[in-house]
């Protein structure tokens, strides 16, 4: 999955990974796959000296985030103004168990990236995106849903933020046992730790399940289903329509 | 579970909710259940005006968190410093579908928990905060442990947080049908999301699983396990040991 080739964000500072780099990753591939893989993100900003951390549902076109919200919302009105961001999208993936307090961990998947947003204000750029977004979660849908009238968009606060660099982590490892941890008797091992679809609320009247529903059966692994509806919305075949 | 009566954190325009105030709370009951359900935050935090955002596990005792890592880390260094920090828990509870673009959306609950940062180094209070913790995810454990050396707990950076103000924001829901979407034929309801604990993979060697493992039986929710093992480190029995 760790792409040692292919493009890569260039390190300043601000991104550069400088405990345990063997965990650490600048690659597209890398950075990509987390972030096609989560639908939160955790968006950093600024105000007066006090950082803010807010929780917004998100998604990605090449090196492009975007994620919007209402036209009121302070952490939207922050952002558009070009501030620094720090976007991050983690996972954690197991609990890792060991035989001292030391050696318990977490595997874990994480991106930070950093740039400055702007609004997206042109209703038609806007409704674009936005029916992005849809079919990034849900490939092919918009055909079959109610269009988004102007007055809906121009009440959505919308930015998008080029990703200026940007940072993986990765562990995903067993407990190490140290040389003091040698006869001592406790349970070690890992707990995976996975995110799953559970049974599905339909409301009442509504219309049978589609087929762009498909990667959120019961029991699925959200990340992979995420995962699996980002590859086909770029699909030749998604992008027309069929 | 979101209490109106009881003790509650008193909110400034920091952490003041301004939108839908119905999904808003400052009471301590609603904070705390969310804060006691998870294991990463995502920690926010500022140098030279840009903004940083670092997933990390934490803990809570009262109003004050915990976290901690290597003693070079960049975030505890900085975080160490009492500069202004916030502590975002967030958990994605569902995905919500509807019959237009504008409605749907996601059920979460989230915290975001407003203070600043002092170091832990008296090696005494280090060691009673990192057993705490361990106890906190797996009560009573620390008895079965190989015990800390004082070398390993100088070489971990340790920080607690007194939280100043809080506010949780909870949405839990199904798709909202606007009257426009009336007559059009599209799947709308709910995919809950949920994270469980996998199989787990025991060390070759390992002793076998101890009681304190017991909420994190294969199939088990995380939050549900997390607040079962909160609650049980909490106990009296728990804090004698027994």
């Amino acid at each position: 999955m760790h792409g040692t080739t292919g493009p890569a964000f260039q390190p300043t500072a601000r991104s550069q990974l400088r405990r345990r780099p063997q965990r650490g990753f600048h690659d597209e591939a890398t950075v990509f796959a987390i972030l096609d893989a989560g639908v939160m993100a955790h968006v950093g900003y600024v105000i007066d000296g006090q950082p803010y951390v807010t929780p917004t549902a998100y998604w990605r076109e090449g090196r492009t985030l975007y994620w919007h919200g209402a036209a009121a919302s302070r952490m939207l009105n922050t952002v558009a103004e070009g501030l620094p961001v720090c976007v991050t999208v983690s996972f954690l993936d197991g609990l890792i168990v060991g035989r001292s307090g030391i050696t318990h961990s977490v595997n874990f998947r994480s991106v930070m990236a950093f740039g400055r947003a702007r609004p997206v204000t042109d209703l038609s750029a806007k409704r674009a995106a936005m029916e992005a977004f849809i079919d990034r979660l849900y490939a092919g849908r918009n055909v079959k849903l109610r269009p988004t009238t102007d007055a809906e968009l121009t009440a959505i606060a919308l930015v998008e933020m080029e990703i200026e660099e940007a940072s993986a982590k990765v562990k995903d490892t067993g407990p190490t046992d140290l040389p003091a941890d040698e006869g001592w008797s406790a349970w070690s091992g890992v707990f995976p730790v996975e995110t799953r679809i559970g049974p599905a609320l339909a409301q009442p009247g509504s219309a049978p399940r589609e087929p762009d529903l498909a990667p959120y059966a019961v029991g699925a692994r959200l990340d992979k289903a995420l995962t699996e509806a980002t590859a086909a919305c770029r699909s030749p075949r998604s992008a027309s329509g069929a």
